[in-house]
């Protein structure tokens, strides 16, 4: 990373942390060129860079300012307060009649689940998977067969070790995307039936799988910023027979929660006290803003209790469904729960992501990925801030591509659905995102996608809202 | 089909009726020539034909004789009875004890279900992969979400429609192979707990989906040539609350039998009179020899009970993990499962099969598939014929690349498999292909891997049953 680019995430970080506040005035040129001992062209072009991602303003005759509509000038949400039973999960209707518009290409997709397309090295893909699957000989067609692809299990494993994650090669089990990995773990773990536990506000596709194996769910407060909630989670434990917990520690879905280091540690010892295996989706654990990768809880889990998924769908090659499971104790069930259902990953792409990931290069990708999404989170945030009633509140995530936003209390999530659609715009309504379809004030929204037809979208959005709030 | 060729099958298929049986003298060129028609020289080339295929032999100053060893000196299996009371399943240690064995190149792979990777077009399908991978938009990364991609979808259409199948473009959902087609169609119908019918001895995969959905299976015999025993079935409809049926009526795997268009018939109208959804697999129906097309039973389903799944893994792409699926009045309960279990399958190989499809040269490819498969039937029943004890009895399919072998009452299937691999050679003994542990005495082999190892294998296999039998 460059000079500029360090200074640039320092102060971002200070003003995502509200050391820096909107409307505070911050260093000149001068005082920060002899503060950090760089050159005041160096400082140029650091607060060029803030100022292209809205964080800071030049006023004129007057120096730099944490710009007011960033990282937002609206509250957060408040911590949920999800019922504390469990409950029998059906939330497939509603999911379905979202899914559905993802494909209608002339629906502004802000209830997406996936960023846009644009964001990914197409070509190099193409290359990669074009020479790889040229060098496959027939024989290698069963070299797919589980666990997978030996070449590309060995390249997860050396970017799990460079993050500080022991594996091996053996640990690695590849899957058709990491939502087949999650369900096998579900199912490695659990009987018709069974309690599990999940975050709320929390992933719909955990919900469909309860529904699917016929579990119930119970449902564990998530703080917008800190994420699970440890002692709720505790109480739960106590008071359920939960017999698997399904979380997402690092940029959670929708809530956009990075749980803190000490936090996954307490987690995963929490949940080893009561032998409770926990399935980490960690698909957003790459898209991390400003500062260092964040270890997943699978980091600290020292007993094989961690079943850890995670794909490359999310940030590098959707479509191509490949993701991965690191099993703990479980893998040769779930290895064996991936033969019966799908027998295994295709060859090719699993071939192609070998040759991407051998050829170099992916990091260089995800550090452009990181610093656009990170740029269309305050592009968006800005537009909320100008197009939103003032009582609308608004996560502010420091990875992925959701916000999380709380609307005022008489919004109806659905019916705004409902209304956006008409208009060609898709958001996802909070009721999604849980068991019992709560959030009914809530919407989701993607900034993954950021093309000139969002921020009218957005003003609209804005006008929709008003509307059903007077 | 040229001439020549004509003339060959139509004397095949008579051998393979035995209307004209082993030692049989057939008609001199001459004759033959007069008979059918066709230039001396074209019945040479036919005979020359039959002869390589091991169906006949010239003897010195004599003519033509159908061949000792050909169509096979054994008797058939005998049609199986299995217990008729439901059971709850439990083949998969046995399953995946086996499955290890198909990643080991050391191995003869007699027991293996794949037929030899050496049989597909890889170069044409390498040329297809990698034209239509660079030719996808970014934006096409969701077009594989389901039903799946529309160009391959249409392919799949044609060729049902040119096959004698209506369905059309909506009608095709596709898989990750169809092995998840089967699964999702079976989760589609049922519940925990509930009783499905499976043919006996059938695929263990079917059994394995039973066992993970916690469903119980009733097993319904299979005569080795003709398929489901219908009264039997029709029985056991009385007897039990089946809720769904999963059968293979095109080249039953591991009996081989081929039921009849009219038993398909009756088949469709049986369950269609006790309203039952009829799961039909049928990834080896294009592996047909000499004679026509066989229509699948999903030709005469006129209520939309029947749901179809097949594949392009035995047929053209082994390892890239596409299948599909026509559901019947079933398609959106198994889209969204599609959609709960693994979102779609990977895009790129969807493409890439579209492109090939679509480019022509697939029927010839089958052709030559059918043909190379037809005559390993050829040596391997000769070599067995050659090598087993007499008392031996062997399936004589139409179609497919597996044999069923009954062996001599006091053989043990499972001793004979663990002496086998320690020579070096795997096959798939009988308890495999039943809930209930029965066909002690069989063992499956597949003749779809021929090179110089075979030969040698089957003597030593012949070699063991004549100890294990003595």
């Amino acid at each position: 990373m460059k000079r500029y680019e360090q200074l640039a995430q320092t102060i971002a970080a200070m003003i995502r942390a509200r050391v820096l506040a909107p409307g505070d005035r911050i260093a000149s040129v001068r005082q920060a060129s002899a503060r950090h001992r760089v050159s005041p062209a160096t400082v140029f072009q650091a607060y060029y860079l803030l100022e292209n991602q809205g964080l800071i303003e030049a006023r004129a005759r007057s120096g730099y300012y944490v710009s007011d509509a960033a990282p937002a000038l609206l509250a957060e949400p408040s911590p949920s307060r999800p019922d504390r039973r469990s409950t029998a999960v059906d939330v497939s209707e509603l999911v379905f009649s979202i899914l559905r518009d993802i494909k209608d290409p002339a629906i502004v997709p802000l209830g997406s689940a996936f960023p846009s397309p644009a964001l990914f090295p197409w070509q190099r893909l193409h290359r990669s998977l074009s020479s790889a699957d040229r060098a496959l000989s027939p024989w290698q067609s069963v070299g797919g067969l589980p666990p997978g692809d030996e070449a590309l299990r060995r390249q997860i494993a050396l970017r799990h070790l460079g993050a500080g994650l022991r594996v091996s090669v053996e640990d690695v089990i590849i899957t058709d995307g990491a939502l087949e990995g999650l369900n096998l773990c579900l199912q490695a773990v659990t009987q018709p039936g069974d309690v599990v536990a999940v975050e709320s506000p929390g992933f719909y596709a955990a919900l469909q799988a309860l529904e699917r194996l016929r579990l119930k769910a119970v449902e564990i407060p998530v703080h917008p910023r800190e994420g699970v909630d440890l002692p709720a989670l505790a109480a739960a434990l106590k008071r359920h027979p939960v017999r698997a917990c399904w979380f997402m520690t690092n940029y959670q879905n929708p809530a956009g929660a990075l749980m803190s280091e000490a936090r996954k540690r307490e987690l995963v010892r929490l949940l080893a006290l009561h032998e409770v295996p926990l399935i980490e989706d960690d698909v957003y654990g790459e898209l991390y803003f400003g500062s260092a990768h964040q270890p997943p809880a699978k980091t600290f889990d020292e007993r094989g209790l961690v079943m850890y998924c995670s794909s490359f769908s999310k940030i590098l090659a959707p479509g191509y469904r490949i993701g991965w499971v690191l099993p703990g104790r479980f893998g040769e069930r779930i290895e064996r729960l991936k033969w019966m259902t799908t027998i295994s990953a295709s060859v090719p792409p699993q071939a192609g992501l070998a040759h991407y990931l051998a050829s170099g290069g992916f990091d260089r990708h995800l550090r452009g990925l990181r610093r656009t999404l990170e740029q269309q989170q305050q592009h968006m945030l800005r537009a909320i801030a100008k197009f939103f009633p003032a009582d609308c509140r608004v996560s502010r995530p420091s990875g992925g591509y959701f916000l999380w936003l709380e609307l005022p209390e008489s919004v109806d999530a659905l019916r705004l659905h409902a209304l956006a659609l008409e208009q060609g715009i898709s958001i996802a309504p909070g009721p999604l995102f849980s068991a019992k379809r709560e959030y009914r004030n809530f919407i989701r929204l993607n900034y993954g996608h950021w093309d000139q037809r969002v921020e009218p979208a957005l003003a609209r959005l804005g006008d929709l809202i008003r509307a059903l709030s007077s």
